[in-house]
């Protein structure tokens, strides 16, 4: 069991990791610029919240497991690209769904483990799972599209929330980390099938500091 | 007194999520992006300081007052600018000038607290009240504001080296914090009023890395 | 030796403040703004290193010397430029390259400390060569210069491992950490020379998030 999720959590970061590198090639960055992306995509959300909960030593630091799942999706994402062009989107995004919900979870439950409160333990969960993607586009000089765009950290909130409750049932870890992430599954799935989005706040022509 | 002092702290981290909302809005971001525009604006710099200081638990950690009054202000100002549109701009400027002065001295005191030299001091002070305004412009696609504009960050160097030198006297710690909140209010309104700014440094057309 | 090693250390961070100050004048930033990136480009790759391997206290906290020394070598490079006009280019690149080699070797080492393996270790390196500049680059509204151009990191990474690698020849401490720097100069000297820069990954017209 711990073992499926160590490995779902590898799946999370080399996922992450292609959508950094992609980012990168947009950007037209050279080999190093897309390694250091799709590192910082994958392992950027974790890292933060490792530092902000003191939670140490950071998982990559004593495993080089997480560096290396990370670079090698970086390099197999250019070399795919170079040689069988086209990338299968929708695919691309279903991974990414299941990657955001195994890093909703695992952050959410290392929060528990500090003790945190439940909202804290909500932002953990969501920090985890959209602060790479943040930095990402933050370094590549773009406003964070998770901001702009349709439901997507609103599903780190479900599930996170999910995840808090179901934890009260006292059922098998594994089910209620399972539930949980289809619970972020399902809002993301639903949220990219219809194109669903929140509210926007427009605030036109003020210049208040 | 240190109920004052705490409430006049949460007061801060309300204005600062206003300001990052309603940047947040100039963006047109979704409810999240407001939401965590306003957060990282409020909590933002203090959190950097604790990091740095090491200062463990950050303290919206274990406390989640500030992050619902983050989140509260931010959902106020939605509301607001939607039902009853005009935001009083000078209102506003004085009450970021007050809360800038709270957290300036917050951050200097936690250093002080930390044995850390006065220069250092005086950047966890500066810290404490700008980064997060930093961090909303950066993630915002914005050069800082305040490396360019109207005398700021100046304010709270003056206030840090004012509470620092207050201190020595031995007066009642709220008076020193009272003082030294004055110092940066005074300087921070005269600079509003008087479009007071420092020196800027052009360099053209260089194309040193 | 320590005390070469120290001052080497400290030269490096006046270099990359005037490299700092010298981007923070191509934004029209004002003098605090000066003074700010440039203590961000000099200080910024070595704190985030010692935030994530949880080194503290981070050098700079004790011991202003790193403070006085960035903030001298900003306000020396506005003068300079003030009324001396021409900056020598290539001078500061070479000096660049120097303090690159310095902080590459410190980074290394210090990962080395705290048990990292060897991956971990090299990443550390480049950090605190790089990570200085990426966050200068970013605040100041650009995509990070070495995820694009020369070859800049791949010489960390070069004199990192080559550090690592002659640590087990058990040399004397200073020929180790002097040979590694000979490295980390000579490949980017080569790189300015010849402009010597590695492959891009270019992606047109996508899409995916």
């Amino acid at each position: 069991m711990e073992k499926l999720f160590y490995l779902s959590d590898l799946f999370g970061v080399g996922v992450f990791a292609i959508t950094g590198a992609l980012m990168a090639g947009r950007k037209s960055m050279d080999l190093f610029g897309v390694l250091v992306i799709a590192i910082i995509t994958s392992l950027g959300g974790g890292t933060l919240r490792d530092l902000i909960l003191d939670n140490h030593p950071v998982s990559w630091i004593r495993n080089d497991t997480y560096i290396l799942v990370a670079s090698l999706a970086a390099v197999a994402t250019v070399v795919w690209v170079r040689f069988t062009r086209p990338i299968h989107e929708t695919g691309l995004l279903i991974a990414d769904a299941f990657g955001l919900a195994v890093f909703t979870v695992i952050g959410t439950e290392v929060a528990l483990q500090h003790d945190a409160p439940i909202s804290t333990a909500v932002i953990m969960g969501v920090m985890t799972g959209v602060a790479g993607g943040v930095i990402r586009d933050v370094i590549c000089n773009e406003i964070p599209l998770i901001f702009q765009k349709e439901i997507y950290a609103t599903a780190c909130i479900a599930g996170s929330l999910a995840f808090i409750g179901l934890r009260e049932l006292s059922m098998p870890w594994g089910s209620t980390a399972g539930l949980a992430m289809l619970v972020v599954l399902l809002i993301r799935l639903a949220a990219i099938r219809w194109r669903l989005s929140l509210p926007r706040f427009h605030l036109l022509d003020r210049s208040i500091r």
